[in-house]
């Protein structure tokens, strides 16, 4: 039996997961394409896949076959997909490792690159505050090129996280254009959670007093700021052995 | 008089050079923003403003007072718009100090974050091969967050270029995921053209022999690369003095 009215009540509860309330409601999200379903698999987090070829069946997980005009439809991308599944949301796990707190990041494509670098940098554990843009939005999922699934996930009230993170023996380092330590001359010991801000504002100053370190990235006069994927990625470069 | 309709052949004219062919043909293309208008009054290269309000007129520049519908009409982004220009091309200038050249960069957002490292990190040229996304796409000079006006830019056969910048003494550097030198061991010695290559593909390897150094960012087994500008930003901020 292949699907092929986008108006089959299947499909407009797949549609339904492209809004966060949805996603939050039922704690699923939709991924695209072969990549990610890949890496949602050896997550074990796919509960079905919807796809235009029976090539994409997998044991034990339910399987749907679409038309082209419902692949099309659920799709979030320009080019065609060939696969999407519905996943569930990540598990929060213990707190290991480096940590990275994001306060405030609005930009989806900066929360994707974000995830991607820290991957890449051996940061294990990404805590966001409540205002950041929604880890399961598709362009988020895009953005981080298939890594999504490999780091640990925390939202909430970054107070309060911070105060715990202390207690547990971290070392707190937050970003200040102008009164920071050189990025270049800070030696890491110990496990560090590095606060990166708001693209517009920076950090929230109201951080500032629980930072044990204050860090710059040494810019030239002519450029005000860097993009705050880019800078939280050469602090996650800087911080690798 | 205050310009109201979109039908208006002015508005008309505007509207093309959201197309690169006639940004080629008139050598022109549009900014909007008030940061983006002072830069380009800067860099003298403004030729008309367009407004909603007078209070955006500059001495000896056209201005077109217009509706919010022209403004809507004319402007590529979501929130509103108060002002747009109508600039002159960058115009390029000789080669002087450090040179990133981009192989084949596709997204624009990746090239406007490239643009904001650039400056940031004080290369000073960017070549860009004839198959990248155009310099004047607007989506790259929104992500150059106001820098696209501080470097000087060139566009052609990379390797053309590359032997001329040989024949001027430039190191030659390249990426390599697999052989390439450690970045964080690099020494840089007198002028630099770093190379980096298509967001899938990386550098066309065709150019590896003209390379006095490939080098390597150092990641995780777990993830597969860095995003393009990521990896470009930070190996100019290695570079960096």
């Amino acid at each position: 039996m292949i699907i092929e009215s986008v108006n089959n009540p299947k499909v407009k509860n797949w549609m339904k997961l492209k809004e966060k309330k949805y996603r939050d409601q039922e704690g699923l999200f939709l991924i695209e394409g072969d990549h990610l379903l890949k890496e949602s698999l050896k997550a074990n987090l796919v509960r079905e896949i919807i796809a235009g070829d029976e090539s994409f069946k997998v044991d034990n997980v339910p399987f749907y076959l679409v038309s082209e005009g419902v692949l099309k439809k659920l799709s979030s991308q320009v080019s065609s997909t060939k696969v999407i599944a519905v996943v569930e949301k990540i598990k929060t796990t213990k707190i290991v490792g480096d940590v990275c707190i994001l306060d405030n990041i609005q930009d989806p494509g900066n929360l994707g690159a974000i995830i991607r670098s820290a991957v890449a940098f051996n940061i294990s554990n990404l805590i966001m505050s409540a205002d950041t843009v929604d880890l399961y939005n598709e362009k988020v999922i895009r953005a981080s090129e298939g890594m999504i699934f490999k780091l640990n996930y925390q939202r909430g009230d970054l107070t309060q996280i911070i105060a715990d993170l202390k207690k547990d023996g971290y070392q707190i380092w937050g970003t200040d254009v102008s009164k920071g330590v050189n990025l270049k001359e800070i030696q890491k010991e110990g496990n560090v959670a590095i606060i990166i801000g708001n693209e517009g504002q920076g950090m929230n100053p109201k951080y500032k007093d629980v930072c044990d370190k204050l860090i710059n990235i040494k810019i030239s006069h002519d450029c005000e700021s860097l993009n705050a994927s880019v800078a939280a990625s050469i602090i996650f470069y800087q911080m690798m052995e």
